[in-house]
């Protein structure tokens, strides 16, 4: 590494990276939980593309690891440090290069929060539809790297459907511009997709070409309780099977309303073992909403329109707080697989069984439109207890047995590396490692990531 | 291709290969236009994915060429033959593996014509989003292969957005399988995105996993006539700064008009020099339509709602009737460029203007809602004049001027492939020969399409 830092160190100017180990420790971990397995040699904050462009050329030349970095906020280890390489945060390449309300389009840079692009689409009536938990702290730049999804990924997809072109420094520092600025278009091979949940692997984003979508009309919002959460699937069901598309179906489990009741003060678990938050939006938001209402009600305990827009919002904040109420009883790991959406409720009852046998705290949300399920496991003191990884691995296994995934959004990273290989397969992993290889030929970006050789 | 050829009849069952001058020539072309530039070796029609196999380990053996094709309704050439080859027909590959709609998904093999399967989806209340005009004859694994599009593309996506995951006949003949049956899912790169729109130079697509969506609940449809195609287009964005989401806005121009008055007796180039065709479609139709009634009308002449299906069925007719009336007039090229939304009239007008220029005869029409233009030249004589081909030069010079794409949905193939390199520049068009080479490093899948080495 004294190469690469010599040289790295003498090329940038002073406030553009630091190697106090305050710094270095406050950009060495994600929000997944793992700890760092070693501290970076340097941190390098980029503030211009041709940062990026020597961190990479040297790094490059000298063989040395590069993690890049956004705000942090990923949940599965991808911007993990593993001991002396330079992590490159791409935070304060923040600007909004242009925004374009009649081709309904954005160019940022990676640093962008992604609330903050949001807010200023909305002065356009416009919106980036993408939605993870983490919208008001996490950038463009690691949505992408993760392909982020969040709660309106049903109707609006997730991250990837609304990335139109890059701009990506690749790792030996040449520059590659991929996709366009129109809504079509099949002229080559599909780049912008490949870079986009290659978690930091492929290459570093420096410019990113969004698609936005206008605000819909009008919200329609209903909230309903069930016995069970068997109950809440089948009708979560019911409304695919009518032909309804909510943008919002999300889907709280007993555990998680008990630990909502403990920490707010709410009374939601004695109206049912399940909660159901269905949202639907457009035009058509009212007349789909009392279709859904009539869909829902024989599967139901209650089920009530909400009657404004702030208890609608009311609603929305009570589901944002399932996280942060199942962490007031102690440390979690967010699981996050997906399965077909006919699947959920065995999912989920599985899930609960796998806690039960190994005698550890599971708490499951899901976003019950597209099959995506977050299982929460709780547990105390610093380190995730072995019943945990056991209990984890087998919801994995569970996932994969059910035609699922090991993550619907949150990436593989280091937390899920030791399993990618069960979903992909050989033949998949081999090329992926050449796909690896053919586009960082040096092995210095992000090694050790999505699988370690 | 002698010694693969011997393997590989030697190896087949008889009724699966011809070498018929007559089955030879059949297979030769797509719709494009153009001319075979060689007659294949040898047809090769697979019945079993063991076929498909077969082919690529003996083509791969012998270095021999391989170009696949579906139905050959493909408007690019990339099914062409270039001489001496064998064509892999997926024709035969036909059945629907598994239709289910709790989970809204299909898996098919690639020679199940697209229309068919919209068919048995719509059995369950649903469809296959995807409608390229050709879907009565056109094949899955042909609209894979070229991305393709369609009419309601703007608000339901291109091919791409539908492929959940697909089974893939790599070079060498090892079977690799992508994606998974989830509507999320982010472990591991995007192969899935990289095969779609390939056009047969990655692998060889032997099964995909396909999402189908709700057949809509309504249909509102509005017929919209305009005293210049400016107008039309000023319209069009007005509905998309409106946050109009029509499923279907086809634009017209006066010659496209024209022609179809002169073939089927309408009186519609009366009415104005362009013709916009909006459908909206959902819970919200008819409240949509009322929106965009009330946006169009300042800039039409007049604007008509549709009071039944059976006329909406009928206005859609006419816009289909199109490309059949230009072809009353002689043979047509049938161009594809997308430009960003905003530059629509800028460029139906610039497409005129280079008509004129050349003195050949073009008609536009326009998937308004995502800014892709089918400029449609007119000749006559078994040849592209010259004039032809030097104005479909500059359609794709101004395409790429105003920030667009040469092709939004048709493909490169060997119609275009001398432009490619303009579009993506040298950096991506390296990248792009190092992806074929590392999923074909003997060169047998298409060679000379999408670019001539």
């Amino acid at each position: 590494m004294t190469g690469a830092l010599a040289a790295l160190t003498a090329a940038l100017p002073g406030g553009r990276w630091s190697t106090e180990p305050s710094v270095l420790a406050a950009h060495a971990t994600d929000r997944s939980g793992l700890p760092a397995q070693g501290a970076p040699a340097v941190v390098v904050f980029a503030e211009e593309v041709d940062d990026v462009r020597l961190v990479l050329r040297l790094a490059h030349a000298h063989r040395t690891p590069v993690v890049v970095r956004g705000a942090g906020t990923g949940l599965a280890g991808a911007a993990t440090a593993t001991g002396g390489e330079i992590v490159l945060s791409t935070a304060r390449l923040n600007r909004i290069l242009e925004l374009s309300a009649p081709d309904q389009l954005a160019v940022v840079q990676p640093g962008v929060i992604t609330a903050e692009l949001d807010s200023a689409a909305a002065e356009h009536g416009l919106r980036y539809a993408p939605d993870p938990a983490s919208v008001a702290i996490s950038t463009i730049g690691g949505n992408i790297a993760t392909n982020a999804g969040g709660l309106r990924c049903a109707k609006y997809g997730v991250t990837r459907d609304s990335v139109l072109g890059l701009d990506v420094v690749l790792a030996d520092g040449s520059l590659l511009r991929t996709g366009r600025r129109t809504v079509k278009g099949v002229a080559g091979y599909d780049l912008t997709g490949l870079f986009v949940g290659s978690e930091g692997t492929l290459g570093v984003v420096v410019a990113a070409t969004l698609r936005l979508r206008p605000v819909p009309r009008s919200t329609a919002t209903l909230s309903a309780h069930f016995a069970t959460v068997a109950d809440a699937a089948a009708a979560s069901s019911a409304l695919t099977a009518a032909g309804l598309q909510p943008a919002v179906a999300e889907l709280l489990d007993g555990a998680n309303l008990e630990a909502i009741d403990a920490a707010q003060g709410t009374a939601l678990r004695e109206r049912g073992a399940a909660w159901l938050l269905v949202q639907t939006d457009g035009t058509g938001a009212e007349a789909e909403a009392a279709l859904a209402e009539d869909v829902l009600t024989p599967f139901a305990r209650s089920v009530r329109r909400a009657s404004d827009v702030a208890e609608a919002e009311r609603l929305l904040e009570v589901r944002r707080l399932a996280l942060p109420s199942l962490e007031r009883r102690g440390r979690v790991l967010i699981e996050d697989i997906a399965v077909p959406r006919s699947l959920l409720a065995e999912a989920v009852d599985e899930i609960a069984a796998i806690g039960r046998r190994h005698d550890v705290r599971v708490a499951t949300m899901a976003h019950a439109g597209d099959g995506n399920l977050h299982p929460i496991f709780g547990y105390d003191g610093p380190e995730v207890p072995d019943a945990v990884t056991r209990a984890a691995d087998e919801v994995f296994r569970l996932a994969l047995r059910l035609g699922g995934t090991l993550t619907g959004e949150h990436g593989v990273g280091l937390l899920k590396r030791q399993w990618l290989g069960d979903e992909l397969g050989e033949e998949s992993l081999a090329l992926h490692r050449r796909l690896r290889t053919l586009f960082d030929p040096g092995g210095v970006l992000n090694p050790g990531k999505l699988w370690s050789d």
